[in-house]
């Protein structure tokens, strides 16, 4: 609609140049990153520099997921900023007439669904905005059913309990009102190994010493979690079958001291089973009373002090820096009058830091805010501090060239 | 597929400026019909022009169309020529290993869609292959299906009694064994008035003089069925509200002299009833023994002659021009061994010949071949005589604009 | 100038797909030859299609050419079109202000270059239009100076005797009030052979035969030149090392019967002695009354007439073909007023016909205009029948890769 | 030549992604900033992005500038860097063959031009590399070429004391073995005002105060000059009309404590006897033995102290950061040999960090390296600090709109 709208005489001004808003498509194809559309003449619109993105990593998901009704999920649809005129003002998708159309398209999607496990157990599985980009939660709506229809409810962030975590908190309950009773912070002895400076190709290998060390970056996110975020938590070892007693044992023994339930779990292996003795920590922790949820930061407070509370409190870094564009970008957002949006943080899950090497729990690093752009149909501004995919590749091999039809029509290949 | 392969050291040797093989995606957008795509760097794969075709214009919806079993449907799918390398050898899916995946995507769609009229009588919808670029015919599978489902079978050619017609003959009936018993030439006295030279907005008026010429246009359709396909054939007048008294039987008595049964069926207006008369005369036209089909052309007959046959038997044409270029394409395709293929005609259906504007019957008119392609999986050889669109654009306000949720949440807008 | 423009507000509403005025360069470089400009932000002006031209070939060495003073020049690079509104208004290089400044530029190069050949002769060199796409004369100025300084003026037309010939027939001695008296047609015994059907390779091994079949070529070129030209011709064969003394006396005495001086010539290889006998020739045709200059078309003939006159009457074709959207535009250009201008052809220059391998003197074969162009500064229309190409290549060794300083810093491998 | 090579087979397997050089044309065309060439399939060459720099912003112009004989700049000319082929190999002009041609049209271009001033005094003006990219100082051999023929040689590093002097001593000093025998340091009232806050709009009223604070800027300039360079300085104070006598006196008065002379000059507006007193100044500064260059890091320190050199010393910054890719790109540099090249600074001119708008004298800031180039024939590495523009815009009404010829042929509008 937005390149039909220019072609046809372009009565909003749009500045082709300053089009936002991309396309979607749900295939993983590099090649669509970034596109010349619109070539060919003058039957075919206007050229112009666009790309294409999975849906998981498009605006219209994180707003599925943050909608409340129909009624809001229309609302922040037409919400949405698709571009910006030459006069630079900010055009929204209720301009184009598409807000109603595409909530038309999302009818249904909007309702929950509900699957069954392995175990033939119910759970609902709705929505999945990207980590990189987006607040990494289901939706709004589907926790609100859960609340309603179970007695616990389970629910993951994505990316990492820095990211996730965080953007849980300080964006979808914040957002939505709820209130958890306690935090599961998966660990497994691998990742923490890593965090200790072992080779990625030598993780498999008994290695007490960089365990040791990698616990420092378990203390800050558990750190993060009870002071931060006002959470009892448990710590839930994700048991690898390469995982040694000895190494189970020390990072037990190493953890204790925070005074926090430590569990090793095999759900992986063992299905629910293994999973039991967690279980029973959680309904332990969740009593009444047990949690009394922070935020890192107000709605009042100004977006950059938000980016900066974010990068020192959560990820230990001593300053936040930004160019002069950007410094402009967020200070012309706190002018039109989106100040108080929650800023939802965009890098890198290997690291504390803004640097993927940078292991462990490194302190007085500095965040370089890249670029902020404005979800205003989620409602949040993106602090980007890297580069951002939002349309993943195929490997060299892929699963494609071993799907096949065999001589009686049955799929094959698939595994 | 293809942009992967580039992508990941490209051991085809394929040349990324002759790749020929499209992106699809269903929608009409027309900012997609000429694109770029693989820029913004090493890990974008390469840049290359590039385009989009709706899911009708593309190859698999002829070989979904033409296939007889899951086994051929593969066969084909494998077959398709996806580009050539440097040294302009052509490459196929199978050669990407793509098809053994594109098969199973397909695979529950090649059953036939069993679907009900409004009337609540079974109809078979499967298939829809664009007539300005495919041969325009449902798919084979389900034509077979009928014939062993009902008593009469039904289908339809589409782009006009010359290239739908034609192509059922030449392309459909040759390749999958079919042999009709009588063919109903469709006419209107709105389209017979406009090929006898009516202002397309004085079609509503009463013009018998008109009418008198355009019919030198239904007269060289009657002819090409009865002659050159060798089909009984009755004339079925659609009657429009406009059509006067007068026009319809000026119409059947300057008809008459062919000895063609001429019918007035209303069933747009009055559903099965208004086709009563029609369905009584092909139930007497289709007796055995009544068609002998014949073709325009034999299987060994080279490209060429080919094409020269379809424009001068059916087109009315003196002659056919081609430039250097697509001369020596023809002739490559011969060496090839494609010179057994049908010929599929890609040209304006407004008008015997390649000039949309040339209404009536024109005669001795040069049909100059644009471009010729192959379509290996579909097995034809595609004769280009202007421009074709295999990607349509949205008006200026589009449907989108009008669709809407109410507060009730009800979907409106979309009549 | 355009694309600057575009960026600073486009107030002359210009439509940037339908820019048609082009960069130019002059270097050979096939990847300029179709670009996209103006990528990368807001910062960059506008993304359009866009490409470049040598500098022979743009429409400003056209009208350097045939300008005949400042003021004219400047009036002709004002009428340029360098694309159109989105109302389909042409625009005009003096609507942005750019033709004063162009007029500047060429100031100096409007005067005729004087110099010397090998025999220290004088010589005017001015200007040097693509053959191709232009009239492929020199400038207007240098031919009028020449006749103020010499006895003779001996100039010549680019692209074969039928192109060249033509164009300076039609284009410049009609609009510069030209009047040759006489015209020196010069032919290769190889390329009669060429034209009498043997293999390029083969072209250096007599071959009476083929020298007899390729005549009919020459034939056809003396006639042109007599009988719609109105001029007295002499036929200079230029004499080639593996010319045999029984091929020469062949063309001779088989071009005997028209009456024409025949003379062969050998300056390539023996300076100015080797073309005394064509001088004296020359001087005995070129007396005063010995021709009567005549155009192929009037004027006031319309523009689909000239272009028909020149195709039979210089080409041998029976016909001219052209899809609707040219024969829209020719009448466009007729209603615009530019239906008086002459009609420069761009075509092969190997072939009568548009074909490149119809050799020797094809006849009744169809001209088809893929397009026309109005070059309104240089005012003629172009009348596009083939491939033209406007910015040359490279070829797989280019002279660059031998050309370099020695140790003494003096340059070597210019040769 | 580069496009060349791709399209003939690419022997020496270049990544047409990862092509470095780009195109060069001596015009203010923003439009060719960022392109697209190659377009137009496979005639064209392949498909690639690239973009246009003007003259002064080609490494070409950096070479010229600091080679020091034909054999050098062939030598240099060979070294620059094209590209990387797939495996990331880096692929030279010399591996294309192109440096002899290269060499050959710039063999003329490395002898200086001596000019005339417009008190008909002579002048050295050669070669003039884009400070924001490259050194900003004349040739060397220029420079060598004066020191033979004058008793003292005045010369001039671009962009600023912080920019100009810091490459003008680490680059062209070191690499040309130049011993500068004193400096002379440029300030306005204007731009000391400017530094201490004042509005641009503002600058021609008395501001005292703000003077004052604005030294700060000057202090910095001076104290590196003499404690980081090693050369005695002489404050020139570049008089403006609206300097009013306060503001001068108070600018003397408050530069005094350093012991350095402050001199007034006006040759803007008065010429040579402008500046005499200055001249008299570097007279008595410049005896022998007055100086003595010091360098602000070895050729043997590492490229990222190098880098944290200039930063920390002559900027005031605290640190210096950069991402993975850049340290990662740093680190190969010094792999691959490259890390005793001199460190070339690419940032804003208005401020000693990288934020344009900080003024004075900031301490403190961090400066982020945002990438780095190499300069293989120049052989310097650019540390980038910002964005780079290397090919100027037109303004809004260029110079052209009023360049015109008169009836008389002669040229205005030029003022």
């Amino acid at each position: 609609m937005i390149d039909n709208h220019l072609h046809h005489g372009n009565q909003l001004q749009l500045d082709s140049r300053r089009i936002t808003w991309r396309r979607v498509i749900d295939l993983n194809d590099r090649a669509l990153r970034e596109t010349m559309v619109g070539l060919g003449g003058a039957a075919n619109s206007f050229p112009r520099e666009d790309g294409f993105e999975i849906v998981a990593a498009s605006e219209v998901m994180a707003i599925l997921c943050l909608a409340d009704s129909l009624a809001d999920l229309k609302r922040r649809l037409g919400n949405i900023i698709i571009g910006e005129t030459r006069a630079r003002r900010p055009v929204h998708a209720r301009e184009l007439g598409a807000h109603g159309a595409m909530a038309v398209l999302l009818r249904d999607a909007l309702a929950p669904n509900l699957v069954q496990t392995l175990e033939h157990t119910p759970a609902l599985l709705h929505g999945g905005p990207f980590g990189n980009i987006a607040h990494g939660c289901n939706s709004v709506i589907a926790t609100r059913a859960a609340h309603k229809l179970g007695d616990y409810v389970v629910t993951e962030a994505g990316f990492g309990a820095d990211l996730g975590a965080e953007k849980f908190v300080n964006i979808k309950c914040r957002k939505a009102g709820l209130r958890p009773a306690c935090a599961v912070l998966v660990a497994t002895v691998r990742a923490l190994k890593y965090h200790g400076g072992v080779d990625v190709k030598a993780l498999e290998r008994e290695d007490l010493a960089a365990l040791e060390q990698g616990c420092a970056n378990l203390d800050r996110h558990l750190a993060n979690i009870r002071d931060h975020y006002g959470l009892p938590c448990v710590i839930a070892i994700n048991r690898f079958a390469h995982d040694t007693p000895a190494e189970l044992e020390q990072l037990a023994r190493r953890m204790a001291h925070h005074g926090a339930p430590v569990v090793v779990t095999e759900q992986f292996a063992r299905g629910g089973a293994g999973a039991e003795e967690l279980a029973r920590t959680v309904v332990e922790l969740a009593r009444p009373g047990g949690s009394e949820l922070r935020f890192v930061y107000e709605d009042a407070t100004p977006l950059w002090q938000k980016m900066k509370a974010i990068a020192t409190k959560i990820y230990g870094a001593s300053e936040i820096t930004a160019d002069t564009r950007v410094r402009s970008r967020i200070k012309q957002l706190e002018e039109q009058g989106y100040g108080h949006y929650p800023v939802c943080v965009a890098k890198t899950q290997y690291s504390f830091s803004t640097d993927a090497l940078l292991r462990g729990a490194p302190s007085n690093h500095v965040v370089n805010i890249r670029d902020v752009r404005l979800a205003a149909g989620a409602e949040f501004v993106v602090m980007v501090c890297g580069e951002i995919m939002t349309m993943p590749g195929l490997p060299a091999s892929p699963a494609a060239m071993t799907i096949d039809l065999d001589d009686q029509g049955r799929i094959i290949g698939l595994a």
